[in-house]
């Protein structure tokens, strides 16, 4: 039984409009930030989880496709390391 | 002149309650992740720049500090890496 720290991102689709991340970019460009482009805004995500490491990465899988992210609009990666 | 990518962490400063983190937490212990602890949401942003390194790097600092994040409440860190 450890602890670990993990870390789950979530990014929209490159297909899926951002909204939130054009709105970002216009700011941008009025604040003398014209040569700034592609802005997307995601989710970052930090949890534990106690358990083997195995059973950690089969539950972070689980949690990550199935709670913190919708697999249709949306991607999702995560990383886990020793507490 | 080069391209670069850049991706941004703004995540609550650790002293600040994060209510969204909370619900997380409480929605996975009643589907069984009843050891899932310590949840934290945040922002994961990706954008592009273009300029050289030096100006790249110090024009994404203003943006992280100034624009994406609120320095009074949240943490804010970043990557830099050549598209």
């Amino acid at each position: 039984m450890s602890t670990y720290k993990a870390k789950v991102f979530v990014t929209l689709k490159p297909s899926i409009l951002d909204p939130q991340g054009r709105t970002v970019e216009r700011a941008l460009s009025h604040l003398d930030h014209g040569n700034v482009a592609g802005v997307r805004v995601g989710k970052y995500i930090e949890l534990t989880l106690t358990g083997t490491r195995e059973a950690a990465e089969a539950q972070l899988k689980d949690i990550t496709q199935n709670v913190l992210s919708n697999p249709v609009m949306e991607d999702a990666r995560w990383e886990l390391e020793e507490a």
